[in-house]
């Protein structure tokens, strides 16, 4: 072959080669524009393989380390046993190898009640001539040693004022306002008494504030082994023997009504805010009270003299329970006086909150909030360490996930460990105030464990109807304790279900939110979505008013190993639930609040008016017809949004439309805020969930004005229930505007 | 060639080609990754080419049509007049070619206040033999033809109340508490008096509500051709032979102190609302009180008897002014009493607020806002007319654009035509009560022109002070009506300076915002960025207290085209200010809003206190340093953000960053609000512009409870003055918090 023949082949051949490479290139269209990757990350759903991942890393065993070295030593709010875990907890989430991103102490100096070391309350037998038959004890006693410390606390009534009141015994059941009212009407001289009363059925502040009405000068609380040990009152009987408190236990708590520092209301109590006076605080007793333990009031109450009391009132004391006043002349205390002694202080003292953050990747001024408290009343092994254990055991799962690099939410995750709980949720309430545009703008949901564990049977969620859907799913993909083949969405129906209008089938109940726990602030001042997560009774098994070592010295790392969990399984389960629900919400990309799930309790709210109020309302010209339209307005729009989401989804484009919706979601619940709607009750502006008197479940501002102004027939009380009908009627039609197209008039 | 050469060359050849398109389509790296059009979408910035073409076709001539046809007829709130502007502005907005994507007409159920067409309100000199030698006019003179319609209304004092009180008339000055009190001090007689008052100093209720406090049955009011008319008062001096106020012109006005709906307060009056008693409605005259014009002011003051008054209360009538009480002995009324004939009636009438909208394409759910109220008193050609003309021709520019599909805003306008403003600001009220959640969580700015024209001379805007850099830019794109050389910033800067510490430099003066105009529920109840918009005097040439026609029957189109703004360019100015202003805010990628200006303000209150409080605070034992603190934090954090947002400008592909940022602007203002700070001051909750009765320019509350305190020397007021200064210091640290770094603890 020529070698022009050759160099021609080649040219050719790499011409060819090249109009190949040209025509490859440039000519045939790559039909797909490539998306950036900022763009795959903006639209990155939540990880169900890492939920997994985090769920079987959750370990019971850490979770009992966890329990034994934060209930190890008493840690009342702001002291040493206190302060100690401060530095444990900043230790955790600062760790270089499960710790978060950062994690700080903030302090508010806030207003705490004390007894006095020195000079110990006391509850006391005097005669005429002033022997002293009987002293009530002064400390619970030691039945295991896990409960010996120095620091333990003489049971009190935080802020019960000090002083030394004198006078007969009566008997006055639960300290309800219609307990005394009963006495009253038997003819009962209450005028200088001291009442004795069992805990439940009234706040612990009330039961002093009615009596106070009455004249009562003193009040002393136990707890009846009705209420609290199924009626067992024997020492074998108790603990260590089972979980039944001993007869020395006695129930320590907050005797205030409000919540938050009591004197720096809606403001942080930091160095530069404004007190109010002592004399201004409203909702604590104004007359001296003590706690006692049923072996003590025991001794009081058989000796009572008087008409014996009503049948509902009789307790398990294994004696006839008498009004009074005084004592039986025949018994040992005849005609003898009783005195209550109480010597609190109250300080103003620092109490640390401690923050911990995971920074979220692709909307960090979004908030998915985490608490719980950090003080006990003693030990506090299961209020609130078994909640901490919890919440410790998430961060050092996800901490270690985050430093390992592994992953990072879409959403910021804040964790709280609140101070001063017990005092009537100060730490959480002080962060909700100091914080409050920066929450109240960007949190899309809190979730609360406080004590994860109260019995091993099944779960309890409370929550607002939005946070339901997302707990059932994690509750679906977590096991119970007892069955692998169980799971806890299973479980928990059979203990608690209804029948749903809107899921058209049965689901499992989810409790409402009361004022219970540091959820308070953040649910009804700032109307962000909440719920409380935790692991609780049999109810056929027990009806104990809670679990029977709350608030007493016995509540110890060993009650909690050997009758609350163990193998803390439990404690397992709810953190993997607990977890499962806080890694949707913070990592999901359209936030899993169900607006809808809303409509079912409006619905349900105003059929109940309807039913019970709806002829008489008729019958004074007030007509529920517009709140019927309002609720049919917010079922219209909250369908129309979820249709809207259904078609996104389908649609991965979209980031301002995703966080366009996510913020109609968050903001939903802050639609029902209403700051004017009930200037007597501070904190309280949710108009769905403000406390409630009377019994009807239904809008509480209404339910409450149509029980006054029904009982007075006063046309200014049926003025108030016309108030209110406005308010449910204007909060209930702002949430559906919140629901409905963004660019609509 | 043999054949399988052929054959073979042509196949190597072919496969060559292969590989080439092979290696050219696959093996080739496309390296740039390619941005979906949508990402290109979330990243356009404003269009400085459209903004120009806006503004070159805002037309003064169309101004002037739509102005005419708005002022053609009286309409009053509720009236026929009112009704057909409903119909006329509903019919632009929702024209084919240029109307805007939505409009409608929205209803509120208001409590207004009438006169009696068949009973007018009169006032007489009546003698002691019941002889009436004077009544004031009914009406004011009709000067041109433009005045006449059988619809004007009677002058009357909106919300005084009816009755018929009769007295020895006595001048009380401006009706201040202090005017009241020097007559008291000179031992007047005030019980069972009238008292006539000129408009000025004091709220047009105040004078009714101070002169009850002192016993005064009656009241007067007239306009000072002192006040209104740099002094002239002869008929030839006023219009139609100048602007000046004819001797018969009566200011109207609402005398009311509170603005909104006066029986739903914090609620929207709809259907469904609850309605306080009429008795319980505050800040209304309770004694009957009627306007007049200076002719009969003169008839009855010239002829008082008393004292003469001191200089300060002298004004243009011709003669001394005494202070009564009654008559001169030597003249015509020799002893005769002054009666005063209410007969105003109250009604709930439904008026319409007239609301358009234009979606927006990227961010539809953040809302620019644009309005002014509808309803005059009379004819209206200034109050509000110029205003609506304005809106009207900037939505029929816009319009036009969205029609032609050439323009569609980032973010959602809408536009508000207000009703019943005149009687306190009620249809933009009850708006901002009906959306509350959503305005408050959507809106980046509200900008209201409402008078757009007082006078010709220079630009004059109010606002808080993040407004203040987009309203200097667009005055600087925009030509005053004088000069093509002249920029509407340098007019301005000429008229009304201050040296900035924060710019360095001399800047034009922003005005701050008080309650005059619909901005005042947007900005103090819902803390939304507010801005006002204007042309006005040249304060060289004219001392009026306003224009002379204000709320009188002389307010016609004849005198806007005469006197105010021949030609129409200067309204054409503020329509070009204030659309620029619009389009800078409704399709900037970051909002142009300046955090930072914010601090120059809270380190001026912060000076002002301390220098003017700072001592006596100091020995009361309170300390300014927190607030000093505050305002540093608020500084750092503002400075921090600007820095970052310089960074992002350099990055379009944060489409999730930008709207975060946009947020924390978005919500700044938000963070001032605190509804708790003020209980006294209905809507008042802007912590930094509540109304101030103290006149030191500092934060509204400390300055007053400052002042109460430094009076009394109470130490209750002292502790109003530590709570004040605890509410402006956590206002400070919320909005710091805002700015700060979103996911930070």
């Amino acid at each position: 072959m020529s070698w022009w023949k050759i160099l021609l082949g080649v040219l050719g051949g790499a011409v060819l080669l090249a109009v190949g490479l040209l025509i490859g290139h440039f000519g045939i269209t790559k039909t797909k524009t490539i998306n950036p990757e900022w763009v795959e990350e903006l639209s990155q759903d939540v990880d169900e393989a890492f939920i997994k991942e985090f769920m079987k890393e959750v370990d019971n065993k850490k979770i009992e380390e966890h329990l034994k070295e934060l209930s190890k030593k008493p840690h009342m709010a702001t002291t040493t046993g206190d302060e100690e875990l401060v530095k444990l907890i900043l230790a955790r989430w600062n760790h270089a190898e499960y710790g978060l991103d950062d994690a700080k102490q903030e302090r508010y100096n806030v207003y705490l009640s004390f007894p006095d070391k020195n000079k110990p309350n006391t509850v006391k037998v005097l005669t005429d001539n002033g022997q002293n038959p009987f002293t009530c004890r002064l400390t619970e006693a030691n039945v295991t040693p896990d409960q010996e410390d120095p620091e333990v606390v003489q049971p009190y009534a935080a802020y019960a004022p000090s002083g030394n009141p004198k006078g007969k015994l009566v008997y006055a059941n639960q300290g309800k306002l219609s307990d005394f009212q009963y006495l009253a009407d038997q003819s009962i001289t209450l005028n200088g008494t001291i009442a004795i009363v069992r805990y439940g059925g009234a706040g612990r502040a009330a039961k002093a504030i009615n009596g106070a009405k009455f004249g009562v000068v003193g009040i002393i609380v136990y707890t009846d082994p009705k209420d609290i040990n199924d009626g067992l009152a024997e020492r074998n009987q108790t603990y260590p023997y089972s979980w039944y408190m001993p007869e020395s236990g006695v129930e320590r708590g907050s005797y205030s009504e409000d919540f938050g520092d009591l004197l720096t209301p809606y403001y942080p109590a930091k160095d530069y805010t404004y007190r109010i006076k002592k004399s201004e605080i409203n909702g604590i007793p104004p007359i001296p009270t003590q706690p006692i333990g049923f072996e003590d009031a025991k001794t009081l109450i058989c000796q009572l003299a008087g008409p014996v009391a009503p049948q509902s009132w009789q307790g398990s004391l294994g004696c006839p329970y008498n009004l009074g006043p005084g004592f039986i002349s025949s018994g040992k205390f005849n005609n003898s006086d009783v005195q209550v002694n109480v010597y609190n202080y109250d300080e103003i003292k620092p109490s640390a909150n401690v923050m911990g953050i995971i920074r979220g990747s692709v909307e960090p001024d979004r908030y998915v909030m985490y608490g719980n408290h950090r003080d006990s009343w003693v030990h506090g092994a299961i209020d609130p360490s078994s909640g901490t254990a919890v919440m410790l055991e998430i961060t050092r799962v996800l901490g270690t996930k985050l430093k390992q690099g592994k992953w990072r939410p879409r959403r910021s995750i804040i964790f709280g460990s609140w101070g001063a709980e017990e005092f009537g949720l100060i730490g959480s309430t002080e962060f909700a105030e100091d914080y409050y545009s920066k929450l109240r703008d960007r949190t899309a949901a809190y979730i609360n464990v406080d004590i994860s564990v109260f019995a091993n049977a099944t779960l309890r969620a409370q929550g607002t109807p939005p946070v339901q859907d997302v707990i059932f799913t994690a509750a679906k993909q977590v096991q119970t304790p007892a069955s692998s083949a169980l799971s806890v969405y299973e479980n928990w129906i059979r203990y608690a279900n209804r029948f749903s209008t809107l899921y058209q089938k049965t689901i499992p109940q989810l409790g409402t939110l009361g004022a219970g726990s540091d959820y308070a602030p953040f649910l009804h001042y700032l109307g962000i979505s909440c719920m409380d997560i935790s692991y609780t009774y049999d109810r056929n098994k027990t009806s104990a008013r809670i679990y029977p070592a709350y608030h007493t010295a016995f509540d110890t790392f060993d009650y909690a190993a050997k009758f609350i969990d163990p193998g803390f399984t439990s404690h397992q389960t709810v953190a993997r639930t607990a977890g499962n629900v806080l890694l949707r919400l913070s990592d999901s990309l359209i936030l899993p609040l169900g607006p809808l799930d809303y409509w079912e309790t409006l619905d349900s709210y105003y059929n109940t008016a309807e039913s019970t109020f709806g002829s008489t309302l008729t019958s004074k010209g007030i007509s529920l017809a517009p709140l019927k339209a309002a609720v049919e307005q917010f079922k219209k729009a909250s369908e129309a949004l979820k249709k809207t989401i259904d078609e996104l989804k389908a649609d991965n484009e979209r980031p301002l439309s995703v966080r366009m919706i996510n913020d109609q979601i968050m903001l939903l619940e802050r639609a029902f805020i209403n700051h004017y709607a009930f200037p007597e009750k501070r904190y309280y502006s949710h108009v769905l969930w403000a406390s409630r008197s009377s019994s009807v479940v239904t809008f509480p501002g209404l339910a409450d004005a149509y029980a006054r102004a029904s009982a007075s027939n006063l046309e200014d009380d049926w003025d108030l229930v016309r108030k209110h009908l406005t308010i449910v009627i204007y909060a209930v039609t702002n949430a559906a505007s919140t629901l409905e197209t963004a660019a609509s008039i």
